[in-house]
């Protein structure tokens, strides 16, 4: 089969590969589509080399169909379309026997410490696996994984429908929780510095505020009588993100901390302490947050059309991580694995 | 009546002053004893200058005896055991609305911005007036306060049996947490770096670790298979504090900031993300916390005997605080303020 693999740092290769067979539980998935996230770019960059072994296709956002599959897998047909949770969890860890499955301890992420898929056929766990409703489009369903990233924040939030919120940056995870925590009923203001996201942000019908521009605080503090906001989700992994949040919430809010931060930044704990504030780290998704975001895709009530910026065929990984180099402010950018797709 | 006044930095008087008359709907309390607070402290060295208005005097944990009652106040009888929860709310900002009262916007803490229980009488509202037992001895009733901080901690962090429990600060606060995650099903580890304070842990029965002798992330993850403990309480308000709750709590655990930190310190909000950890404020109590404490100090389960250091009269309230200023490690402090106590 073809695959795309990264090589090194800033270098990947369209080439031939031997398709893997299924083993006894796992699935072969035939790819329709490959999302870019954050992380592969970062791994395209050389950034995270001590986790990947090149030569490697990586990638992880994937929808397809179920080209084959082990002996011991049930549940799934031929040409069924399905979408991978690529969480390799290890099941004996502490963190594991507690339930905590997607944070565990061993995490084997499929597509970074495994082959991924940027490539023709994807061979994974079938225990992974979630069906797709028949008419859900591949394009959409290539969505699946980060909209089960903002699922997941919006659920750890707990916010309540009325609750005013604000969501720290606006790149394609800041944008997809905006619209988990609208569908929700909250009332969200995307904060951004970016003036191409921020125009999408108001296309999408959401407030915004330029923080370079406007004082994000003044503003949501005059929007709730003096409050703050009820949730603040940190997305901007900046340090003038980290030092805002406890300004933004209102006494008794809850920030989800969703930004990789590279290292220890401040927060002021005295604001915290005297607010009673929340905070909670969110990272990744449980299997009930997949089953949502395929519910949601499926429901068609969301524009996840409009997030993505552009589809590179799969002989064109490297060109596409060129392009995503130099257009920072580019939304979703899918690869096409496979020539023919069915709709 | 005699009260000790704050004159001005370093500097309290024992001195004659007005004896106020009760309002409608207010509650005079014959004060057995007041302890002296953290807070306290810093009103003494100066610091607070621009919240409390000297000539005046302060103090907030009290317990007493009801001496008259306004016209419009019930259920409370002449020579009942009482004591005071502190906080008189505004009932009308958006805090207040919302039910967190403790947490009110315009909080007037009583004792701070108004005239405190270094007296020997308090005029306070009757509805922040809680009943005691009537066998419960005043000088242990001086500790509800504070041990009503302790509650809230706790049931802030939502501790369960069985839990592994870290008090980072072994001060009469740290210590009251320590006893109260203990009395919930907690297994508690105190770390403290005075040797005094290590000492008085040990006696009562808790597990020590020095942080400048020994490793604190080594020795917990070592009895926790690698994991972490499920609560810690970041009572030190130190930056090396701040520092290590992200290394001491389990994936999913929980950090409750007690401490009061002057300025923004670092915080690693990469392994806050990583671990999906859970951070809470927590502030002074609510009137359920005050409950609480009332029937765990009346079930005389706690030592709470052993935490006061010193007890001075009213008449030498300057000696105390110069004693509480050299001595940093004495636990609790009480002032007799009345020369006739009953027991």
């Amino acid at each position: 089969m073809k695959a795309s693999q990264y090589i090194g740092a800033g270098k990947v290769e369209y080439r031939e590969v031997p398709l893997a067979e299924p083993g006894d539980d796992e699935l072969r998935v035939k790819v329709a589509y490959c999302g870019i996230c954050g992380t592969d770019l970062h791994i395209f960059k050389g950034h995270m080399d001590a986790r990947v072994k090149a030569p490697q296709a990586v990638g992880h956002e994937v929808s397809g169909t179920v080209a084959a599959m082990g002996k011991n897998v049930t549940g799934f047909k031929i040409g069924q379309k399905v979408t991978v949770r690529p969480l390799d969890n290890c099941g004996a860890c502490n963190t594991c026997r507690v339930g905590f499955t997607h944070i565990c301890e061993k995490l084997r992420f499929l597509g970074i410490e495994t082959a991924g898929g940027f490539a023709e056929y994807w061979t994974v766990p079938a225990r992974l696996v979630h069906a797709l409703p028949e008419d859900m489009p591949l394009k959409l369903a290539a969505l699946v994984e980060p909209l089960a990233v903002a699922c997941h924040d919006v659920r750890r939030s707990e916010l309540r429908p009325g609750d005013r919120v604000v969501v720290s940056g606006g790149g394609p995870i800041g944008m997809l929780i905006a619209l988990c925590a609208r569908a929700a009923g909250g009332i969200v203001t995307v904060c951004e510095i970016n003036e191409k996201r921020l125009e999408l942000a108001r296309q999408l019908g959401f407030k915004t505020i330029d923080p370079l521009k406007e004082d994000p605080v003044g503003i949501i503090r005059g929007e709730t009588g003096g409050s703050g906001a009820e949730v603040v989700f940190e997305v901007s992994g900046s340090e003038a993100g980290a030092r805002v949040i406890t300004e933004l919430a209102r006494p008794r809010g809850t920030i989800v901390v969703v930004a990789i931060y590279a290292k220890p930044v401040p927060v002021d704990l005295h604001k915290f302490f005297w607010k009673e504030l929340r905070m909670l780290g969110a990272r990744v998704y449980e299997a009930n947050d997949y089953e949502q975001a395929i519910a949601l895709a499926a429901g068609n009530t969301l524009p996840l059309e409009r997030l993505i910026s552009e589809v590179f065929p799969l002989s064109e990984l490297q060109q596409a991580f060129e392009f995503l180099t130099r257009t920072p402010d580019a939304m979703k950018v899918l690869i096409q694995c496979s020539s023919e797709v069915e709709k």
